[in-house]
């Protein structure tokens, strides 16, 4: 036998993700837009084109938004804006019983969508190749991981050694995609995790085959490789919780019926057949979700009969809730089946250098359109504290980075609790009357609705006090109802979820992202979103001084932003100088700490060069003056008058300073006189130079 | 000498379009979404990269929307709300003298915005290519044209007969183009007109070297090819109109100036050194225009001297003419300079087989955004109604062509009225004070401006009653005033323009684009605005029925509803059965003529499939019911309620028919018991099967 002995590659990065789905994408797009040395790999060899995850919450399309595709998001997918209820009447048949928003009015910019999985991962996948040259290695997927305990806390080491396989495209193909030509109909389990993971079988039969393999050492390792997370299992964290499995069958069809609620959202209790949920999709296409209570997992296995479920299974018992409306269909798009636990893992990160998220550390039932919502968001957390990390432009190594696990995995558990108290309300059998306790009143379903509609919405996220999240000594308690908006002609203030607020800025939670309000550019009356002010930008994702300036045409309030400018900002001693390198224009674009300054004077009234410090609209020899950073709360010719001052709770007067994170959640608020306190919480955050 | 007989290859098509600008993109537009076989060839060997006309105006961002991109446009451009005009004050100095919205408000989802040509050629690109294999022929150019005249009767005859030659990649190359290594700094005129015309010296050339030439038959040509026109000569139409030419300089910088209102588009007339506009333009450059007076034409040739004007030139006039401000700039994008009169040809068409778009039949100055815009609107006038010709789905082979030449010759004539009083407004030395009668007046300038915002924004175009625009006996005048708002509390009627309106629709200005409302699908309850469901789609561009069904949840009226679709709509002697070919779905979206329902009922009281015939939501055995067009009137959840029956002056119990053209057009309005007019008026219009 003839032995060759081949030298392995080796390399090195900073940032490895495993797994190309939405949490791993997400990742890397803020690894992209910062220039951060990043490989993202996938086992599979191909991306999905059909099926899987639909629904795109508020948040995400915001999050989207932030850098730049939601446009593309919004033009494609199906929108969806009612729910309607529908429950046996007293003669047992299906009526509908109720209709509410889907998404509750005024919370976002957004309301919820439909779009399939593969044309997100698209808008992604486009998205990184416009900003960079990180590009998703499939076919490729690790071997092992070894962290070096003893360089995790250098911030120079590349402490982890990834040892990856490279697949041929025949081992990356599923067996079911190549028989079913590319489509998944032919079996739409081939990606549900009712198919045994097949990560391991794959390993050994490249390492048999004398596959190719390389060495990869990084700095750190993003495991965003689902529900059979490899990652998470070379941490040995178990996943914990419900032990209860269901199984939900999917199936994406387009429907011919003469049911007449096919294009809306439906939650449908049958008397005695069990509950089905619509879901109008683009194209046409409707999705069902059905909870299959005739396929129950094993008990010794844990797992399903595979081989009981089929399309027409799903479509049978969908066809018995509906009726007496008939349904039928000559075109289906897709299907499959899922068996779900809910279950979160006991921590999200090792070392603070080997990150876990998404399905890797969270599952749960698909029925509120969470899971790929929470993934993503779980990727956009981490993402912009990672970059500014390996920038070292964090105050520490782990002041970011230590805050990733907490902040996610108690959303992860609020989501399970939400889920379990949802799924009980959604697969119970609905009340016969009034008397009947045992069974779901449709009031009960509908106030679960109406109260969980700003969870699932995601904007109703809120980050526990950190050294990220900073709650003034005298903040009104998370409970305490926002003040009445003094204006009894103007529109109630935007439903605010629950945690604690400062007086200065008294609709404004902290630690959850800022509400947007309409402004108008100063220089050119445009009017725009603050959310479109607070893009996830690089090359550095940067904290962002919202300066509330007030009204700046009263010489009192005037010299208080003159002060807060030449005090606290500016010159050798102020933030500016402090929190931005050497080499770097201060409070330019690439500036980790900028300042985007709204005012509330009459705009007509205030001219940009005049009445505002020259800090606060920066000048470059090649741009001149930065006519993007200066805004006011004020009427637009043809948008209307959104009221920001009112919106967030800050007197137009007197203003207030309002910082917020890179992922636009409120991190700080305080007065203009609070420099010093600003910089102490800066100092938690960013790096001082 | 040698002789090879090469034999001409010879070729057939539907249509020709000569000239790949705007207007020629935008009948390839139609052609596209069409299927019909389409040339569309272009002398230039490149398209354009920067500079060129910039402003797009409301109505072109609608029908972009109605192909699908005006999205790309509206996030590209520089948005453009206010107009900020300047003039000299008792000290000779200049100073803000008033602004006003740039587009009056509410006139239009779409407001003024600036983007250069060279992407809006590229959205056009993208369209063609993503709906048909057509493709613009670069260095293509036609060096003879005949029209056979026994034959233009002749719907199955292909009459015209066009020599093409084929460039090679040098000699479509302009030479500035060579030396300046693709921008065109270096020579800022080189496709200016007052760069000689070399389409003559381009043929001789290429002849002289024995380059390839082909043998076309084309049923119709477009000649959309400038100023110079090559097709326009071969028609031998001379241009009629002003023979004093003005110079204008114009200058794309990013600058670097105090002056405040750089941001804003301005008008700055200085005390004596003459009048500068200031368009702000997309990625932070400012377009300023100038009128250089001290360039004067050649007596004798009526040409400038090209060599005296530099963008030096054009600079220091506009630094004169902004003083005491500074004004400075390190980036130059492009320059030019045009010599323009106000001049329009006798006719646009020939036999209604050779048609002429754009510059080709009309100049102008460049002062009110207009060229891009008007020569687009000819492209889209054309484009359908060669469409359906082609597909003989017309009256007659000339009942929709023989409406181009009036109708776009007319708003040609037009726009050149506005210019000229337009021109001496903005060119005019400014008025010392009252007594000044020789000089302008900042209120006649504002006056003007007010006054001529509509017409600017392309939404005032009118057409004249013809075989395609009806007007009903009882019309009101084009100059009564429209009736006012019954709900005092609601929003003034958006403006609307001088033009008759029937009594049963009495704030819809027939002739015109029809306004844009929001409204509600029933099934969804999606919001989306009317003209949303107006795209300009093939296979065959539709004429469509709107039927306001008024209230439907009336009996009388639900029973008017029925009867209008019984006796008018359905059956064998109904209108659809009538207008649509054999073998094509009656209402189905590949018919020539479709219906879409917005009724004014409470939409939860509305069943989609219980209150409205089947025939105006058509069923196939594909899709089942279409739920896209039944639509209500009514509030939506996220965006307010948008009155559409208000805002078109529609009885909101009794309804009304109103027959929108392809082209979103108001060509007819009735009741619903005038089918037999409305049959007479599509007998007109449509192919009676």
């Amino acid at each position: 036998m003839k032995m060759t002995v081949t030298e392995t590659p080796e390399s090195k990065c900073d940032v490895l993700i495993i797994g190309a789905g939405p949490a791993g994408l997400m990742t890397a797009a803020w690894m992209a837009r910062s220039g951060i040395k990043t490989r993202i790999v996938d086992k599979r060899g191909t991306k999905i084109f059909t099926g899987q995850a639909d629904g795109l919450q508020c948040r995400s399309l915001e999050i989207f938004d932030s850098f730049g595709f939601a446009d593309r998001a919004w033009k494609e997918s199906n929108h969806m804006l009612e729910i309607c209820m529908w429950n046996p009447g007293g003669d047992g048949k299906i009526r509908r019983s109720d209709r509410v928003p889907d998404t509750p009015p005024s919370i976002s910019r957004f309301t919820e969508c439909v779009l399939q999985q593969g044309r997100i991962e698209r808008f992604f996948l486009d998205h990184m190749k416009e900003h960079s040259d990180i590009e998703v290695e499939r076919g490729v997927l690790p071997v092992s991981l070894d962290v070096d305990e003893a360089q995790v806390e250098d911030e120079d080491a590349h402490p982890i050694t990834v040892k990856l396989r490279h697949l041929t495209d025949e081992e990356a193909m599923p067996e079911q995609v190549k028989s079913a030509s590319g489509t998944a109909n032919g079996d739409g389990l081939y990606r549900s995790n009712l198919s045994p993971d097949d990560t391991d079988d794959l390993i050994r039969k490249n390492r048999e085959k004398g596959g190719t393999e390389e060495v990869l050492r990084a700095k750190y390792v993003v495991g965003c490789d689902g529900a059979h997370s490899w990652t998470r299992r070379q941490l040995g964290f178990e996943m914990q919780g419900e032990a209860t499995d269901f199984i939900w069958g999917v199936l994406d069809i387009i429907p011919i019926t003469d049911f007449p609620d096919i294009r809306q959202r439906c939650v449908i209790h049958s008397a005695d057949q069990g509950t089905l949920m619509v879901i109008p999709r683009e194209r046409g296409l409707v999705r069902l979700y059905i909870q299959l209570k005739e396929i129950v997992p094993d008990a010794a296995s844990g797992r399903a009969d595979r081989s009981k479920i089929t399309p027409d299974i799903i479509f049978k018992a969908a066809q018995k809730i509906l009726s007496p409306y008939q349904l039928r269909y000559n075109y289906c798009d897709w299907w499959t089946a899922y068996q779900i636990g809910q279950r979160v893992a006991p921590s999200f990160a090792l070392h603070n250098r080997v990150f876990l998220a998404g399905d890797a550390v969270h599952t749960h039932s698909p029925k509120a359109g969470q899971g790929m919502n929470v993934s993503m968001a779980d990727g956009y957390n981490l993402g912009w504290k990672l970059a500014l990390t390996v920038q070292k432009l964090s105050a520490t190594r782990t002041a970011l980075l230590a805050t990733y696990d907490p902040e996610r995995r108690a959303i992860a558990n609020q989501l399970i609790a939400f889920d379990h108290q949802f799924s009980r309300l959604f697969t119970g059998r609905p009340a016969r009357d009034i008397a009947d306790k045992e069974g779901v009143s449709m009031a009960a379903l509908r106030a679960a609705f109406d109260r969980h509609a700003l969870f699932t919405s995601g904007l109703s996220v809120t980050y526990a006090p950190s050294a990220l999240i900073s709650i003034p000594p005298d903040a009104a308690p998370a409970d305490a109802p926002p003040p009445e908006s003094p204006h009894a002609n103007h529109p109630p203030p935007k439903l605010i979820p629950p945690a604690p607020r400062s007086p200065r800025a008294a609709r404004v939670p902290i630690g959850t992202r800022i509400p947007s309000y309409k402004v108008v550019n100063q220089a050119s009356a445009l009017p725009l979103h603050l959310h479109a002010l607070l893009p996830s930008a690089g090359p550095s994702p940067p904290f962002r001084i919202l300066l509330f300036a007030g009204n700046v045409l009263a010489a009192p309030q005037a010299e208080r932003v003159r002060a807060f400018c030449d005090s606290s900002l500016e010159g050798e001693a102020g933030l500016l100088r402090a929190f931005t390198p050497a080499g770097t224009a201060l409070n330019s674009a690439a500036a980790p700490l900028q300042v985007l300054t709204i005012h509330s004077a009459p705009r007509e009234g205030v001219e940009l060069l005049q009445h505002f410090p020259a800090i606060l609209h920066p000048f470059s020899e090649e741009a001149g003056w930065d006519y993007e950073r200066v805004w006011a709360d004020a009427p637009s010719y043809h948008e209307g008058w959104d009221r920001a001052y009112e919106g967030l709770g800050v007197d137009g007067e007197k203003g207030a300073v309002v910082v917020v994170r890179p992922d636009q959640v409120v991190a700080w608020v305080g007065d203009l006189e609070e420099g010093r306190a600003l910089r102490a919480f800066l100092e938690g955050v960013l790096r001082a130079w």
